[in-house]
């Protein structure tokens, strides 16, 4: 029997394709690794639908079927938030009364197979994808994949973990308001979130529909970028989905314009290391070479609070109030009063309108501010532990959203890095936005940063 | 004294140039006439406020320093929609309580000045643009050009009438839900409607914000394209304008969709005479020698329902309500029953939010089935005398809208063109349907089906 090599904790598209070429390892012994890292890190509440072999290997035995030459996601695992649709597993959005028998994959999860990628199982995540903390689920709170007893970041909590605690090489998450952002901050990783639109969200369990998007964690952006790849492009039975191509090659942009000083809030009980390690951010962005300007953010918050703290949730509302209403249960106590909130006899349809025309007015204003130019913000400007969390559940989650929730509305494309610690075990990062349709200029101004990183220096 | 050319009914802007370039007459002699057509038209009420030399003059004698040749629309004298600012005169929305002196001309009229164009007056209009028929205004009902005792069509009435009667070469309207179409068909022009967006609305008073338009009368495409290419564009200010360059050449479509036979509704007291003109323009179609293709139109008239029957309304009352309940008067009483209902209390955001939600599924299946096609319907199914309208407002309106309501609802761009008369002095009109930024289609197809009339055959 030939010796396998041992698996790396970090599983890329690039280290796992070098493992399959030399011969180091193959696709079934990658599963059966995971697996046991499932197993062991059990406690974590990762998984809703953990990875097993026999739900995997129809999946492996195909694979065997196909040249990895034709197939640009050959044997590469990953895992899929179970709000969006596998058919080997039932789609909860944590909600177990909620849960069914999806009678086909998600368009991106097919997408993702036909690639040659492998489905893993389905992760935890804040119920029907309401939250940024991770630990709005009956299936447990998720841990930080780094210091458990802080929160993973939600609502794709279990898709960031999963990735960081070497179990999938990429996975899929949803954002509407961040949750496929801060999840990757606090676990350090690389959160990407296409344009609206970009990636269909057929056999997604609807948030917010209008703002809806699918997103990827993974550890690089090259990672982000192949799954990207692979999974855009509008599909027939996606009144979402538009034929926005992927811009290539990524580009620099003109500007990167971040906050004027002392505009960022830093809160919780790492706001000091927080602050610091912002602070850095900014100095290596400036060592870019690129014009950094300082501009005023009211502009994103403003935006936000339209619409978050004002009619949007009756969109959540819309979704599930016929779920709720019905009684079936395992409604989360604080997301059934968040949902229940979008019934509100102020949120009348007349409201919602001038809210939409005011935000069309910001949408304006942010393209001309962005013309190819990038925003940074940090990703979140601070972070909770779990117990912080179940103590004030409604204020410590909307500071998490304080740097994320604009962004969507704004009809923005994004990406969050990580940028070295705050603290040990204490990941930070940064966010890139665009406006949509500029993936480009994410990407080429978040590789410019993560090259620095590398170089601990400057890039000219 | 040199002789001056009898100025022809039908002020086509070829036929101005021409009379231009031969020394036939000059800018001011046809504002002269023009004028004094105006006041033997008076009781017609197709002006709010009427063109008058004094207002003009300054325009006449800018034209003075342009070489013609440095200005598409040199001398071309224009009617402008009261629902769309010029400085020179107030802006009432057919509401003498609401009027204001705009500080600005709207973005579409600046744009047409600046091209040489002439602005004459302001034209009546169904108050706040809410209406199909013409005849809700304060201002009085504007008669149709041909026979007076029917209606002119609404919202935009006094515009279409304006050019019908010699009055303006072309003219500004609105659509919303039709306006900028019925009262072509029933004046026997031209309306055009191009993509949403593609037309700055700065400086337009708000319908439906999310769907108004502004439009052009004319006596022929040509024309309205000549508008088109000047008045095109985003604008800085504008947060609805969108970059939507006019795709040129024009195109003929692959296949020009019809209702299934028998599902076409004619209302009114000439309901016969429409069947036949419209059995006519389906035997035209069909010898254009390109596919004609019937297509069940039911998804139109629901999409239609779904909205405008629905939360729709409540844009309009998010709009106007401010003004409406300041008590401010004038509100015409249709028009303030029906503002109003926007504020039903079943009109919540998140029946809005699930209405858009079915909208979008509607606009999927709107651009599979017309990929490369057109749609065509009657512009209208009947017409009413202003009597009949008078005794029953709101069912007479609904009817006029059965085949323009779903257009801008389902971001489609449309030409409403002659299509021979159903009686004596009884115009008769069809629509040219496609989605947004296929302007080429409706253009080409439209543009055939005219030529076909002209040549009184088919062109294969």
């Amino acid at each position: 029997m030939k010796k396998t090599a041992v698996l790396p904790n970090t599983l890329t598209i690039e280290g796992l394709r070098e493992l399959y070429r030399n011969g180091g390892t193959t696709p079934t012994e990658v599963v059966v690794e995971i697996i046991r890292r499932s197993q062991e890190d059990e406690e974590m509440n990762i998984w809703i639908t953990p990875p097993e072999l026999s739900r995997i290997e129809p999946y492996l035995r195909k694979l065997g079927e196909v040249d990895p030459g034709d197939a640009p996601l050959w044997g590469i695992p990953f895992a899929i938030k179970d709000n969006i649709d596998w058919t080997a597993a039932p789609t909860t959005a944590a909600c177990p009364a909620f849960a069914y028998a999806p009678s086909e994959d998600a368009a991106v999860v097919e997408r993702l197979i036909a690639a040659g990628a492998i489905p893993l199982g389905k992760t935890n995540l804040d119920q029907f994808a309401t939250g940024l903390v991770g630990s709005r689920s009956p299936y447990g709170e998720t841990h930080n994949s780094l210091r458990p007893e802080l929160i993973s970041g939600g609502s794709s909590g279990g898709s960031a973990v999963a990735v960081a605690r070497g179990q999938a090489a990429f996975s899929l998450g949803t954002d509407t308001a961040g949750s496929g952002r801060v999840p990757a901050h606090l676990n350090r990783l690389v959160g990407y979130k296409p344009s609206m639109g970009a990636w269909p969200v057929k056999g997604v369990v609807p948030a917010c529909e209008s703002l809806d998007c699918v997103t990827v964690f993974a550890w690089n952006l090259e990672d982000a970028t192949a799954v990207d790849r692979v999974v855009r492009g509008p599909h027939d039975e996606d009144p979402w989905s538009r034929e926005l191509p992927l811009p290539v090659p990524s580009a620099l942009p003109s500007r990167i314009c971040v906050p004027a000083p002392g505009t960022v809030e830093f809160y919780g009980p790492f706001a000091a290391d927080y602050e610091q390690a912002w602070e850095a951010a900014l100095l290596k962005l400036k060592g870019l070479g690129i014009t950094v300007e300082e501009t005023d953010i009211s502009l994103y918050g403003e935006a936000a609070a339209v619409l978050y703290e004002g009619p949007w949730v009756a969109e959540r509302w819309a979704g599930l109030a016929e779920f709720v209403e019905s009684g079936a249960g395992d409604v989360f106590p604080v997301t059934e009063r968040i949902l229940r909130s979008g019934a509100d006899s102020r949120h009348t349809a007349a409201a919602l309108f001038k809210a939409m025309h005011k935000l069309q007015a910001f949408k304006l204003e942010a393209r001309k501010r962005l013309k190819d130019a990038v925003l940074v913000l940090p990703t979140a400007g601070g972070t909770w532990t779990r117990e912080q969390v179940r103590q004030d559940p409604v204020a410590t989650n909307r500071d998490m959203g304080k740097y994320t929730n604009h962004c969507n509305l704004l009809d923005m494309c994004a990406v969050a890095v990580p940028s070295g610690d705050a603290a040990d075990d204490l990941p930070f990062g940064i966010t890139f936005f665009a406006m949509a349709e500029r993936e480009d200029l994410i990407r080429g101004a978040a590789g410019a940063f993560a090259d620095s990183l590398l170089t601990g220096g400057a890039r000219l």
